[in-house]
Order: C-alpha cells, then sequence, then structure tokens
C-alpha cells in the first residue's frame, strides 16, 4: 500500500464553524446557515452564497458532478464531519492531509469583500479556530493545521500568523497572485510582514490554483472544462511571477507550494524563465544574479495527484521538490480509488523515490511527523 | 549548417505600406508616418502609436533593449526592408520565413478599433497586398506570405482569405483566443465562416501569443520580463481551449500553429486535458469521444526558437508536430547566433529529426517548396 501525505484537501464548513465562536453581536452577519426554499444557504452580511459545497463531488457518480449541493444531506459526510474525512482518507492509505476552505475560498479571500472588516477579522480567527480546535483534534496526527489571513492588513495577517502557530498551525494558505485581486502586487515590499512571520515560524506558504479569483477565460461561452483543464496554467503564470520577484531574494528561506497546480510544465517554465531572465535582466530587473531556476530549486515545492508524464520528467523537476495531494472532496481527487490509481501513476519509479514523492518530502517540509501503519 | 525554415517572424512596416495602396479619401485616415518632436510616429484615424517597431532589437546590445525605436535609423534596416531582411536570414541559415505585422498587431487587432470599419478594411487589404506584392517578391523564394483578417466580420474575413490565397497567400494570423477582446468565443460557430475558407485553401492558420490582447498580470508593478517569461501559458490556455472546441470535431482538417509558445509543456498540458475530459465527459461537453490529445495530435503544430528541454520531450510531443521559428526582430530572436545556438540546442538530436523541425514539417504544413544552398 502507498502510504500518503496529501497536502490539498477541501473542508466542506460545517454550520457551527462561524456560528459557534464568533460575539453574540456579529450572528446575524457571519456565517450561517439557513433553511429557504426547501434548501439550505450559507448567508452572511447581505449575501447569499449559491452553493453548500463548491466542487464537493466525492463519492458521487461522474454523471452528476453538474448539481452543486444545495443541503449537507447531497454530500458524503466526510466532506464536513471530520471522524468521517478521516476514515475516508486512511482507507484510501492518506494518513496526513493538509486542508484548505470552501466557503471562505481557498485563501479566505471571501473576507477580504466584508463591509465589517472587524466582522471580517473575526470570521478569519473563528475559521482558524475551527481548524485548529476542531476539526484537526478529531483526528490529530492525519490533518495538519493550515490557516488563512486577514488579506487587507498584512501586519494584521502577520499577529494571526504568529496567534495561530503558537496553537499548532504548521502552514498558511495565501492567494497565487494578489494583483488580480486589486491588491498590491509581490513586486512591492507590501506583503513582507506575511512572509517574515512565515519564515520566522518555518512555515510553508500554500499557495492554491485558483486562489487569485480571475479566470483567464472572460465569457460565460467557454464550457467549465476547460478551465479545469488549462488551470496548470495559472500555476505556472504564478509561479514564474513569484521566481521573478524580490520576495524569495529577500526571504532567502522562504517555502512556498503551488498546490493543484501539477508538476510535468516546470522543466519547460524553467527553461524559458532562465532564458529571458539572461536575455533581459540588463533593462528588465533590479535583482541579483539567481535564476529563477535556482530560486525554484531552493525555495517552491508543487503538487501532483496523478501524473505519469510529470513523473516521467521528475529529475529534471527535482524529486524532492514534488508533493503529493488527493483533493479531496473535489472533482481532481483519486477517492476512492486512490491506491489503484497510484499503482498506474507510480509504475516503474523506483522506491525511494516514491516515498519522496508520497510522504517524506511533505513530512520534512510541514514539520510533520507522518505516522502510518506498518 | 542548419537549413532553418522560419515560421514565426515580424514585418515592421515601412511608411508606405498603407499610403502607397489606400485612395484619396482615406489618406489621412490610413496609418502613416509623420515627424514631430524630433521623432516619427505612426498616426491614423485619431490615434498615434507609442512606438515605431515594438521591440525591435535585432542587432542591438542587450543594454539597450529598453529603449524603444522612436524612428526608423534607431533599427537595423533589416527590421523594415525585406532586401536587407533577406540577407540577414539567409547569413543566419534561414531560407524560409512567415511574419506576422507589428503596427496592426500579431492577428491585425488594430483595425478592430477603427471607428470606420470601410477604411479598416481598406487597411487590412492593404497590408495583405503589401505583403504579397511588395515585402514576398523581395525574396519570393524565402518569404512565405501569411494574412490578417477584418476579424469583425468572419463572412467578409472568408472572402478576404479567398482573395490573398489566389494571389498566393499560403497562411493566416488569427487570434489565439477572442473573447479576451470582446468577441464571439472558439466555442460559438461564429468563425465558422474563416475556418471553412481555411480548409477549404488547406492553409494553416497561425496563432502568435499574446494575439487575444489581454495580459494575466493587471497591474503595473509587475516588471515586463515577468509576462515574457511567462507567455507560454497563453499558448497553453489558448490550445487547450481550441482542444476542448467544437472547431477542430467540425472542421477535422483544419491545421493550426501557436506560434512563440514553445512546446516542453505540452505533453502536460496534453495529460492533463485527457484526465479532465475523462473526468467530466458527462456534464461539461457534447463534443464526441476525441480526446485533446487526438485533437492536438491531428490538427496542431507548435514552434520552438531554443528549447533542448522540450527537444528532450520531442516524442512526447510528436517531432512532427514541432516547427522552428526565428522571432527576428524580436527580443527572442536568435539572430546574428543562429548557427551556434542551434548547435547547443540540436546536439544529440537524430539528422532526420532535426530535419523535421528545421524545416520539412514547416515545408509541408505551409506547402512551400523549401531551397536551401546545397
Amino acid at each position: 500500500m502507498y502510504k500518503l501525505f496529501s497536502v490539498d484537501d477541501h473542508i466542506i464548513e460545517p454550520p457551527g464553524v462561524w456560528a459557534d465562536r464568533v460575539p453574540k453581536k456579529f450572528q446575524e452577519a457571519a456565517p450561517h446557515v439557513i433553511e429557504d426554499e426547501g434548501r439550505q444557504f450559507w448567508v452572511y452580511e447581505d449575501q447569499r452564497a449559491p452553493t453548500m459545497g463548491l466542487n464537493a463531488v466525492a463519492g458521487k457518480p461522474r454523471e452528476e458532478w453538474q448539481n452543486e449541493p444545495v443541503r449537507y444531506s447531497d454530500m458524503i459526510p466526510g466532506c464536513y464531519d471530520p471522524v468521517e474525512r478521516a476514515k475516508d482518507l486512511r482507507s484510501e492509505g492518506i494518513f496526513a492531509s493538509v486542508n484548505f476552505p470552501s466557503l471562505p475560498r481557498f485563501a479566505g479571500t471571501l473576507f477580504l469583500e466584508f463591509k465589517d472588516k472587524e466582522l471580517a477579522q473575526t470570521c478569519v480567527s473563528a475559521w482558524n479556530d475551527f481548524v485548529i480546535d476542531e476539526w484537526c483534534p478529531a483526528a490529530p496526527e492525519l490533518f495538519v493545521p493550515m490557516v488563512i489571513l486577514p488579506l487587507w492588513d498584512p501586519k494584521l495577517a502577520a499577529a494571526e500568523i504568529r496567534r495561530c502557530v503558537e496553537k499548532g498551525a504548521r502552514a498558511i494558505s495565501m492567494v497565487e497572485n494578489p494583483a488580480p485581486l486589486g491588491l498590491p502586487s509581490f513586486h512591492t515590499d507590501h506583503w513582507d510582514p506575511i512572509w517574515e512571520a512565515c519564515v520566522e515560524a518555518d512555515i510553508p506558504i500554500c499557495m492554491h490554483i485558483a486562489s487569485s479569483g480571475k479566470s483567464t477565460v472572460l465569457t460565460t461561452e467557454e464550457p467549465g472544462i476547460v478551465e479545469i483543464a488549462a488551470a496548470f496554467t495559472r500555476a505556472a503564470h504564478s509561479s514564474v511571477n513569484m521566481m521573478l520577484s524580490p520576495i524569495p531574494r529577500k526571504f532567502p528561506d522562504i517555502k512556498m507550494v503551488w498546490s493543484e497546480g501539477g508538476i510535468g510544465w516546470i522543466p519547460a517554465a524553467l527553461e524559458r524563465a532562465d532564458r529571458q531572465f539572461d536575455r533581459h535582466r540588463y533593462w528588465s530587473r533590479d535583482t541579483d544574479d539567481l535564476l529563477p531556476s535556482d530560486v525554484c530549486r531552493r525555495n517552491m515545492w508543487f503538487c501532483m495527484i496523478e501524473e505519469p508524464i510529470g513523473l516521467k520528467y521528475r529529475s529534471d523537476i527535482g524529486v524532492d521538490k514534488i508533493l503529493w495531494e488527493s483533493d479531496y472532496p473535489h472533482a481532481d481527487t483519486t477517492f476512492p480509488h486512490t491506491q489503484d490509481g497510484a499503482k498506474i501513476v507510480f509504475d516503474g519509479v523506483p522506491d525511494d523515490e516514491v516515498e519522496q514523492i508520497t510522504h517524506t518530502n511533505a513530512s520534512a517540509l510541514f514539520k510533520w511527523e507522518f505516522v502510518a501503519p506498518v
């Protein structure tokens, strides 16, 4: 059996995440679940979310993937119940799992839109407390706590990182590129307090595809599968952007993970970035002589689900930079056929390299003791 | 010496392209060159272009690449003079060359913005006549005529294709994705007249990176090198979009080239697209069972400049789908070190495969008799 550390899964929030934690004055405005027209809705401030569990398809036949869940009962319990989740993951050979939010979006960008920023900050902390105090303790050796940030204020974000690290957080979720959200880009010092706090705690920064919000497809005519199939271009663009930014040059110990972006495109991206860095160095940059590929090999990690071609190129990527993910309960997940899929994917890869990719790389990066049955 | 067919070069238009061709009533509004404040400017309708030769850096030291030319005399003559261009190319071992426009942009999208569409159509045809009647005859065995289209009207575009094919055109330049320009997407039948005309004439459709206009980087803080280094993500996104569109399924004989997009990312893109196509087929498409990779291998070609990693993966891409380009006179060009570069790039690739990539693939695709000195 492959012993797997999944660095990208998704919590569908149960109804009490905020209701159980925020002070009375925020109960009405913080996200809570109501019943209306025979379905359930998340409501917050003056908004209503269109789905109860975005893309929560685990356990459903593919023919039904177009129907977004409108009630908790439309999802398998492992989506929102950490005890059931732990059973599902262990049955697949997954013994560690890092989770992104759903309602708050991958990097908590929902709260950027909140009018009341005191409420927003309370909601960010409530999600983090839910993860650390309630979700993860349900299977403490399995769930690796990752937290979100109040993205509108990097100093506040740094304080939240330190607060959560104190409580056991082992990673943060960050937007892959803040510019499309209208926030200062990574080519500024705006975000430095966040990087400082992460380097100080030596925790990785996880950047999920599509966490910057914008789609490159701008009409409603394109079928959804185009964005899904081409999603690696977001990880490619945002990681190249980071390789050429001042951040890894200013924070040489920073550790960044591109989640759900795949791996097979990396050698080509590095080849192109290095060639252009060399050609355009005289006018376009005020950085040191570190090549983009040097930055990548020092500061970046990438994730794969099922990529035989990507693994074929593993020596050009760096076997030590490849992590595995399950993406439970989203459409990319291998659940409930993880072990069968892994047999095909890892066919021909030497055992020591399989161990690196399936769990030892992640275990070292997240400083997480990986406990799998012998 | 490597014998090279370049499928992606750029004409810097000399001053007479439109002035020598459009009727008197359009002389003032059609693009023409004026002198002002000690520099030269292209002016058209009520607009003034910011540069005389976007990114025309061939022959300049890299330290000076930031300075856009403000006069013809800021560029080497091969930028705008076809006789000088032919000398430059032949000296590099390049014996066939397909050229994109500069002032009209890669696919002629400048004319989409013209208020007077009769003027716009006249200007499109004038550029095409310039290429076929003036530029290409300066070295008729070397320059492969490619034309642009009146993109605001697909039927008009189809008529222009037929007019130009009659005169010798061997390719069209088309936008990689019309959606970001506010035009109907490739998931409609809007563009069918264009595909029909191209299939009828059996000519390839060349789609240059960035021809869809929009950048994925939305702030002014990012240095230009990010877009240059990450530019392959545009070709990746637009080609995956095309693989999943109705077009190649409706026109199985269509031939499409992604220009300046590189090749090393292709195996990963196909792996991901096929996996997602399989997973999401039940809800997201109404196409046949052709996999995205089947479409790619049947209908698509890709270009490389200097990509040893891309060539290492050539058997996963398909050696018959790889074309070579020079990008003269832009910053990606190998000029004036093409042969030295090619020695490094093609090191270890068998001779017959080098021949395919350097010229026989392109010669067959463009139906162009490739004449190189023996």
